[in-house]
C-alpha cells in the first residue's frame, strides 16, 4: 500500500506509539548451536512482553540485502528504502542541527593526512580532538567561492561536513575519498553534464581547502564522501497527523528522526537517560522512537560479552518506559550486527510488538529463535510502522 | 503475477473448487492467552481436513489494514484490492439483482428521519419494515429527471439503492449522508469540474424525494452514500474458463460474486440450506463461492459465544458440503471480526486449503495458533486463488 493510500486511513486517536530500535540487534551464535547475544542476555522484561505481544523477523530492506543505516531507519520509520535513498551528507548535517535547505549540497567528510608527496597515510589524521575540528572547520567555513555559499561545521574528531549552497546545483557526484591510504585524494567528477559545474566548485573548494591546511599535520587535508541533496519525504504531521519525537544521543538518527519531522530532544548518553527524555517529553508527542546505538557498537567490534550486557541494559531498564504505559511498543534493530561478523548483515532482525489488541503466538521469549514462532511471521520493515498505526487505532477500514 | 500473466497459464480441468468464506472468520481471545472463538469451536471437520491439507494466515489487503467487505473479497477472489476499488453503491445495486451498465452511477441509500427543522433524528428512520421500504422506493422510483433515468429500489428494511443513467455522468461525487444526527442532510458535491453536471441531477433527484417524502414520517428523507460507477473487473470466465457460482444470503456478497462473473444462486438463508444448493447446482459450476455471515454478525455483535456458535454450525453441517469430494476446499474469511473488538480487524486471517496434492505441514487444527505452523505461512489474500487453481490442475508450468 502507498503512502498516499495509507494516509487516507488515518484518524486521531489518543494513543501513544514507542518504537525502540536497538541498532544492530539481530546476531549470530558465536560458536555453533551456541546463543546469540540477544539469546545470551538475561532479558525478563523484553521476554514477558514477547510472550504478551506478538513477535516477528524483518527484513528491513530485502532478504539477503544489508542495510545501511540510513535505509535500515526509514524503512521502520515506514517508508520504501528503495524509493526514498538518502545521501550520508544529508545525514550528518541534519544530525548537526544543520538547516539544510532542499537545493543545498551536503557532504561528508574527514580531515585526514597527506605525505609530502600528496598521498594518504591516515584517512582520519590521527582521530583529532573534536577541538581541534573545530578550529580547523571555523578556518575552512571562511572559504568563499564565486557564486555558491559554501559552510563548514565539525562533527565530531576527525568528521565535519560540507554544505554548498546555490541555484542548480546537482547532487550527481563522485567522492573525493578513495578510501585507501597510499592515494592521493581524488578530483569530484560530474557523474552528468548538468552536474559539471558543481563538480568544478567543489574540486575549487578542495583546493582552497589544501591551501588553508597544508601547515596544520597531521590534518592538512579533506576527504569529501556521500554528497547528496536533501530528499523530499513526506513527514509524520502530514502523512499520520503524528507529533513524533526522536531521541538519540548521535548525530546520523537526530538527523535521520528529522528527515521525517521528529523533533530531535536533547538527551544524555545512557540508555537511562533517554528513557529519562521520554519521561520528560511523554505528554507533548504521540510517537516516540528512541535509539540506543551501544548494541551496534559491540556488534561492530566484535564484542559478543558488550552487546550482551548493553541488552541487559536496556531490559534493565524497561520499567522506566512500561511505566509509562505506551498503546503500544515495538522493540526491533535497524538491521543485524552479528559480532561474529563484526559489521552490518542480512540476517532477519527480531522484532516485538506489544499492545491490547495483540493476537497470541507461539514465542515465549524476545530472541531470534522465539521470534521464528512469532505470529507476525516474516515481514519487510516498511509494514512496521502500519502495524503500530493499527494496533494504536489510527487506521480506519480500507474500502466499504 | 499480474492476472494476464495468470490468465497465459490456464488450463481446462475437470476439477471443482470451493471457496467457503466464513465472514469475518479471524478473532482474538475474550480474555488474555484464552482461545479464539475458531479455537473454542469444536470443530473436528474443520481440524481433520486442516491435518491433511495446509494452513496458513491470510492478510487480505496487507499486514495493518483492515479491510472492508469489498477489498476483503475481492481479495480472495484473487484480484488486487488496491487496483480494483469498488463503491459501495454498486455493490448494493449488483447484490439486489439490478443490472447496472458500465455507466450507470450507483448510490447506497437509506430512508431516514428529519425534524421540523430538517435536521436527522434517525439515519434509519427506525428501521422501517422492508414492505414500507418497497412501497416508498417504488413512489420514489416515478421521479422523473430531465435528461437521464433514475431508478430506486428497495433492498431491506431501511436501505435502498439508487442508480442514475446517462451519457456522461461522473461518480466523482460527495455523499449526501453526513454520518452524524442532529445535522441536515447534505449537498451531493463535485469533487472533479466534470462531475458538476452530475452533482445537480443527484441533488435535484434528492430535492423531489423530499418533497414526495414530507408526509411519510419516520421516512420522511432518504441519504444517499458511496456514489459510484460500475468497475471493469476481467471475469472469472475470460481469466479462468471457469463457469463460477456465488451462493450467498446478503446482497452484497451476491453482487461481489456477480462482479467477477459468478452466476448468484438462489439459496436459503441456514447454512444447511446453503451447503444444499452447492449439492443441486454442483454439476453446472467449476467454482463455487459460499459466503457465511453470521460469523462477522455476532463478531460485530461482540457476541464470542454466538460466533462460536456459527463455526460449529458450519462444521456440523460440512459432511454434506465433502459428500460432493470437491478437489480443492478454501476455508477462510474476508477479515477478522473479533469479538472482543466488534468491528473488522486488521489481524491475519486463518486459512485451510484441502486437495490431494497438499504437501503436510505442522498444523493439527484449523485455529489462528495452528495456522502458524502451517505449510502455507502467511501470504496476501490475492495469492489464494491462485493457489486452489494450481491444486485443481487449472495451470500449466510458467516458462519452458
Amino acid at each position: 500500500m502507498d503512502l498516499e493510500t495509507l494516509k487516507s486511513l488515518v484518524v486521531k486517536a489518543e494513543t501513544k506509539i514507542v518504537l525502540l530500535v536497538l541498532d544492530g540487534l539481530g546476531g549470530l551464535p558465536v560458536e555453533p548451536g551456541g546463543p546469540t547475544a540477544l539469546e545470551a542476555a538475561r532479558t525478563s522484561h523484553l521476554d514477558s512482553l514477547a510472550a504478551q505481544g506478538v513477535t516477528g523477523l524483518v527484513d528491513p530492506v530485502a532478504p539477503g540485502i544489508t542495510p545501511g543505516s540510513g535505509p535500515g531507519h526509514l524503512s521502520l520509520f515506514g517508508y520504501d528504502p528503495l524509493k526514498y535513498q538518502i545521501g550520508r551528507g544529508v545525514l550528518e548535517a541534519l544530525g548537526i542541527d544543520f538547516e539544510l535547505t532542499h537545493s543545498d549540497i551536503a557532504a561528508r567528510g574527514n580531515f585526514c593526512t597527506l605525505d609530502e608527496a600528496g598521498r594518504i597515510t591516515d584517512r582520519r589524521a590521527g582521530r583529532i580532538s573534536t577541538e581541534v575540528c573545530t578550529e580547523l572547520s571555523g578556518l575552512l567555513d571562511t572559504i568563499r567561492i564565486e557564486g555558491i555559499d559554501v559552510f563548514v561545521r565539525p562533527v565530531k574528531e576527525h568528521r565535519l561536513v560540507a554544505v554548498f549552497r546555490g541555484a542548480g546545483l546537482s547532487d550527481q557526484l563522485t567522492e573525493s575519498d578513495p578510501q585507501r591510504l597510499g592515494e592521493a585524494p581524488l578530483k569530484v567528477q560530474a557523474k552528468t553534464p548538468e552536474a559539471e559545474r558543481t563538480a568544478g566548485l567543489v574540486n575549487a573548494f578542495i583546493e582552497r581547502a589544501r591551501s588553508l591546511l597544508k601547515d596544520r599535520h597531521p590534518a592538512n587535508m579533506i576527504l569529501l564522501r556521500g554528497l547528496a541533496t536533501h530528499p523530499h519525504l513526506p513527514t509524520y504531521q502530514e502523512l499520520y497527523q503524528l507529533r513524533a519525537a526522536a531521541i538519540a544521543v548521535y548525530p546520523m538518527y537526530r538527523g535521520l528522526g528529522k528527515l521525517v519531522g521528529m523533533e530531535a530532544l536533547m538527551t544524555g548518553p545512557s540508555v537511562q537517560e533517554e528513557f529519562e527524555t521520554l519521561h520528560q517529553h511523554w505528554p507533548a508527542y504521540d510517537f516516540f522512537y528512541v535509539h540506543v546505538k551501544g548494541t551496534d557498537t559491540a556488534g561492530e567490534d566484535g564484542n559478543f560479552a558488550a552487546k550482551v550486557a548493553v541488552i541487559e541494559e536496556v531490559d534493565r531498564q524497561l520499567p522506566v518506559l512500561l511505566a509509562l504505559r505506551p498503546d503500544v511498543l515495538v522493540v526491533t534493530g535497524d538491521h543485524s550486527t552479528p559480532a561474529a561478523l563484526k559489521t552490518h548483515s542480512w540476517h532477519p532482525v527480531p522484532l516485538l510488538l506489544s499492545a491490547r489488541s495483540c493476537r497470541p503466538d507461539g514465542a515465549r521469549e524476545f530472541s531470534e529463535r522465539g521470534c521464528l514462532q512469532g505470529g507476525l511471521g516474516r515481514l519487510r520493515g516498511k509494514e512496521i510502522l502500519r502495524l503500530a498505526l493499527a494496533h494504536a487505532l489510527h487506521l480506519v477500514k480500507f474500502g466499504a
